[in-house]
C-alpha cells in the first residue's frame, strides 16, 4: 500500500497545510517517506463535525452491527500482513516479533469488545417496576441503561505503535460503546497509524458504518492536540503518554466552556518489594526475572519496575549483585525515537550527578547514540537517600531502576506511604510474607491499580478483570481503566427513562428482554423478562 | 438537644475562630441561635487528617458492619423526632410535611445503601482464571473488584436541608463504599446540619466505627470550601448547588498538584415538550399538573421545569391560558433564604426588561419581601425570541418558567438541539407522538440524564435505576449520579490482583465466594465458587 501522508477525514483525504514532518528509523537514523502534514484548524473541525453527524446513525445501529464492525477491523488488520509489522518496526525500532505480538493483542482486544457488545450486559440495564397504589405518591416506572457519550478524541502511545495507538483498546472500546473516534496520530509512527486507519476505514465501509465514525489527523506540534481537545463537538478524550503531556491536555479539557473528561494514562514508578521469604528461597532467579522485566522492550513500558525495595541482608546483597551482573551483560538496544532517547540520556546523566544515589551497574557495552541505543542502568540508594530526594520517585522512561535497601519492615512501609499513585505494585515473597507484611499490602492497595505477586507488571493480560489505571499521577481518574473490557466505561453514561412506553424503550430495557441481557430488576440480577 | 455552633471533628468539638454567622428564619426575618463558627485552616486539616487515619480501619470493617452503621444512622435520624423537622423548617421555610418527607427519603436511601452493602455485588468482582499451558506466555490469574478511594468532602444543597445535606445520598454512598466523610455544612441550615451530624456520630459510636469516619465543619465564606477541596488528604468531593459554585470548586479540584474528581450537580433548565396528542386530549389537566410541578417547593428544585415547548395551535393557547390562570391563583410563598430570594427577584426583574420574552402571567397576590416570598411567573416567547437570547436557556432558581411557541416539529427539534445538558427532559404526548417525534427523542437522549413521559421531573424516585445526572452544566461528569444506588460509583475504583494467594484476597474475590456475590468469571456472570 502506498502511504500518502494525508489526513483521513471520513472517506476524504486532506493535506491543507504545507507544514510537514517525517518519521524516522531510530536504528538507522534515516528518514522515512512520505512527509506527513500538520492538521489545520479547518481539518480538525471537519473531522469532529463529521464525527458529530455520525454519532446518531452510529449509535442507532444494532449491537450486532457494531460487533460486526469490530470483527471486520480485526480481519482487516490481519489482512495488512507483514506491511503493518515492517512499518511499525521501522518507525519504532521494535523487533518484528514484538510487532507481531502487538498485532495479536489488537486482534484479541478487538474481538473481546465485539463479544462484549454481542453479549450486551455491559449496558447495565436496570428496571424498578411501578406501584400505582403506593402512598403518599404512586411509584413510577423507572429504567436506565448506559448510552454512548459522543465523539471521542484519542491520543495513542509512542511505545505501542500497534496495540496502544490507532488500533488500541481506546478506539475499540469507544466503537463498542457507540462513539465515533477522531485519532490524533502519534508523530513517532505516522505511517503505522495510516496503515491501521485505512484498515479501520475499510472495515467501516464493508459494514456500512456512517462516514465520520472514524477519522485520522496528523500533527507533530502541540497545537493540533490542543485544538482537537478544545473542539466543542467532543464528548471525551483519551490519552496515553507522559505525565507532562497528559496533565497539559487534562487542564485544557477542564478549562473548556463545557469541560470534558480527559482520561490520561501517564505511566508510573511501579514499585517492586522483595520480601525476605522470596529472597531467601530464590534471590538469583528473582534477579534474572527482574532484569528481564526491566529490559524487555528496552524498558519502554508504563509498567516498567522503576523502584525495587528490599531489607538490607545477605540475600538482598546477593540479589543486587546478580542483578548488577545481568544488567552488565544486557546489550544496549534502540529506543523508540530520538526524543525519548535524548530524555533517557539526560535523565541518566542527572542521576549520575545526584548524591542521593550511587551507580550499581550498567550495560558493559557502550550504547551507540547514532542508533538511539540505551544502556541499562541500575542505581542503589538507602531509605534516607530516597526520602531525601523526591525526584527519585519520578519515572524515567527506559531500562533503569533504583534498588533501595531498607533497614526494617517499618522503613519499607514508611517508603510505601510516600509513594505517588502507581499503575502497579509488586511483591515477591513467600505466602507467609504477605501475612507478615499485611501493613505493607494495605498501603499498596491505596497506592496502586494492580497488585502482582511473584511476577512483574509488564505484559498486561487483556481480559475482563484487568485494571490498567490507578491514582494520580498514574491516571487522571482512578475509576477508569484503559485496558480490559471495563475500558468501555469511559465513554458511556446512564440515561434513565421514567414511565416510558415499552415499545419506545431501548431494546435492553423492554419488558420482554429480547436480547436476553443481564438486568437488575427491582434490585435483583436476572435475565428474565418482565410481565408488562 | 442544645445546639452548640461548633465543628464536630470526630469526637471533638472545636470553635477556634471568633468569626461567626447565624442562620435565619426566612419567613419571619429573625435570627436563629446559636452562632456558628467559621472553620479555620487548622480545623479543616484536623478533620481531613482524622478522616485519613480512619480510612484503613473503616474500609477493613466487614461489609456487615458498614451496613449496620448505615442502619444505625437511619434509626438515630428517626430518634431525633420533631426536633430535626422543626429546625429544618425554621431554617428553610419548608412546611413541616415537606421536612417529614425529606426525612422519609433519608431513611429510605440510607437503608437502601445498607442493603446494597449487605448484598455485596456492587463490588463488581471479576475473575479470569489462569492457564499455565498457554503459549507463548502462561496466562496469569487476574481478579479485580471495586475498593473505596479515600476521604470524601461533601457540600450539601440549600434546598433539601435533610435529604441532600449531611444525611444525603452523597454521605450514605460514601459510607457504603468505605470512605470517611468530611461535611462542609450548608450555612443556610447549620442547625439542621448539627442535629444530623450528631445523629451520625451517635450511630458511629454505637457501631464502633473509627473516630474520624465523619466530621462536620461550618463556614459561610468561600475560604472554608476552597481550603477543604485543596486539602491533600481528600480523594474526591461531591457538591450540590449552583453552576457558579460547582464550577469554581471543580476548577480548584482540577488545579491541585494531585487533582481529585469534584462531582457537582448544578441544576438545569429541564425542558418540557408538550406534543400535540397530549394537548388535544387534555390541555387543561396538563396545565394543572404543570403549574403544580412548577410551584411545588416554591420552585426550588434542580429539576424544576424552566422551559416548556409546544406547537402554536388552539390547544397550545388553551394550555397557556389555563397555566396563566393557575399561576395567577398560586399564592406567593417563602423561599429558602434571603440570598436565593434576592437572586430570584433580580432574575425576574431582568426577564421583565428583556425584549425576547413577554410576561404571560404571575401570582395575583403580591409577594411579601419581608417573608422572602416569591411570586410565580410565567413568561412567553417564540422560537426566534429564544434562539436570539441565550440567557433564556439559563436556569433561574424559583417558580418561574417560559413557554415557547414553536412553528413546526422541525423548529422544536432545532431548539432541542441548542439546549445545554440537562438533568431531565420531559415529553407529554400520546404514544403515537413518540413515534412521530422520534427525531426529538433522539436529540433529548443526547441532552439529558432522565427522560420522563407524561409526568414531571420533580420528585425523584430513590431506586437502583434512578439517574440524577446529565451532561454539563447539569453535572461535572455525566457518567455519575448523585441519587440512586449507582451514586456509590463516584467513590470507588478498581483494584486488580494478579496471581495473588487465595487466602490473602479480598473476600469477594476468594475462590469459595463466601459472601455469595455475583461475579464475572471468565466473562460469565455467576454466584458460584471457583474450584481452587
Amino acid at each position: 500500500m502506498t502511504l500518502t501522508g494525508k489526513h483521513l477525514i471520513g472517506n476524504r483525504e486532506s493535506s491543507e497545510s504545507s507544514e510537514t514532518f517525517s518519521a524516522a528509523n531510530p536504528a538507522l537514523g534515516t528518514t522515512l517517506e512520505p512527509r506527513y502534514h500538520e492538521a489545520t484548524e479547518s481539518e480538525i473541525d471537519a473531522a469532529v463535525s463529521l464525527a458529530t453527524s455520525a454519532f446518531d446513525p452510529f449509535r442507532r445501529r444494532l449491537a450486532e452491527a457494531r460487533a460486526d464492525f469490530l470483527d471486520a477491523i480485526a480481519n482487516e488488520v490481519l489482512a495488512l500482513g507483514d506491511e503493518l509489522l515492517d512499518r511499525a518496526s521501522a518507525e519504532t525500532g521494535h523487533p518484528l516479533p514484538r510487532c507481531a505480538s502487538e498485532r495479536d493483542r489488537v486482534v484479541l482486544h478487538t474481538r473481546q469488545f465485539a463479544e462484549l457488545v454481542r453479549e450486551g450486559s455491559w449496558v447495565d440495564a436496570r428496571i424498578d417496576l411501578p406501584d400505582p397504589t403506593r402512598r403518599p405518591l404512586p411509584k413510577p416506572d423507572v429504567r436506565s441503561l448506559m448510552q454512548p457519550v459522543g465523539p471521542i478524541a484519542i491520543f495513542g502511545a509512542s511505545n505501542f505503535p500497534i496495540a496502544i495507538s490507532v488500533l488500541g483498546a481506546d478506539t475499540m472500546s469507544a466503537f463498542a460503546a457507540g462513539c465515533p473516534v477522531v485519532i490524533k496520530a502519534h508523530p513517532g509512527h505516522p505511517g503505522t497509524c495510516e496503515l491501521a486507519a485505512r484498515a479501520v476505514l475499510r472495515a467501516a465501509a464493508a459494514t456500512r458504518m456512517p462516514e465520520g465514525v472514524f477519522s485520522l489527523l496528523h500533527g507533530k506540534s502541540h497545537a493540533v492536540g490542543t485544538a482537537l481537545v478544545r473542539h466543542p463537538g467532543l464528548a471525551a478524550a483519551a490519552f496515553t503518554g507522559s505525565l507532562a503531556g497528559g496533565r497539559a491536555l487534562f487542564q485544557i479539557a477542564n478549562a473548556r466552556p463545557i469541560p470534558i473528561p480527559l482520561y490520561a494514562e501517564m505511566g508510573s514508578v511501579n514499585p517492586v518489594f522483595m520480601l525476605p521469604g522470596a529472597l531467601k528461597a530464590r534471590s538469583a532467579s528473582i534477579a534474572d526475572s527482574f532484569v528481564t522485566a526491566l529490559t524487555t522492550g528496552v524498558g519502554q513500558f508504563c509498567t516498567n519496575p522503576g523502584l525495587v525495595l528490599g531489607l538490607e541482608s545477605e540475600e538482598w546483597s546477593d540479589f543486587s549483585e546478580k542483578a548488577r551482573k545481568n544488567v552488565a551483560s544486557w546489550s544496549p538496544a534502540t529506543m523508540l525515537h530520538a526524543g525519548i532517547h535524548g530524555a533517557y540520556e539526560s535523565g541518566i546523566a542527572a542521576l549520575l550527578q545526584r548524591e542521593s544515589v550511587e551507580l550499581l551497574g550498567r550495560s558493559a557495552r557502550e550504547a551507540d547514540p547514532a542508533k538511539c541505543e540505551a544502556a541499562a542502568y541500575l542505581f542503589r540508594t538507602t531509605q534516607q537517600g530516597l526520602l531525601g530526594d523526591p525526584t527519585l520517585f519520578e519515572e524515567l522512561f527506559g531500562p533503569v531502576s533504583t534498588l533501595v535497601g531498607c533497614g526494617s519492615p517499618e522503613d519499607m512501609i514508611a517508603i510505601a506511604e510516600t509513594l505517588d499513585g502507581s499503575l502497579s505494585a509488586t511483591i515477591h515473597g513467600a505466602e507467609t510474607d504477605l501475612a507478615d507484611y499485611a501493613g505493607l499490602v494495605e498501603v499498596l492497595q491505596r497506592k496502586a491499580g494492580r497488585l502482582i505477586f511473584n511476577g512483574y507488571p509488564v505484559g498486561i493480560e487483556v481480559c475482563h478483570s484487568m485494571h490498567h489505571g490507578g491514582p494520580y499521577p498514574a491516571t487522571t481518574h482512578s475509576h477508569f481503566t484503559s485496558i480490559g473490557t471495563r475500558a468501555i466505561r469511559r465513554f458511556i453514561r446512564p440515561v434513565c427513562y421514567q414511565d416510558w412506553p415499552d415499545a419506545m424503550l431501548p431494546i435492553e430495557l423492554q419488558n420482554a428482554n429480547p436480547r436476553g441481557v443481564w438486568r437488575m430488576l427491582n434490585g435483583q440480577k436476572t435475565r428474565d423478562g418482565v410481565v408488562g
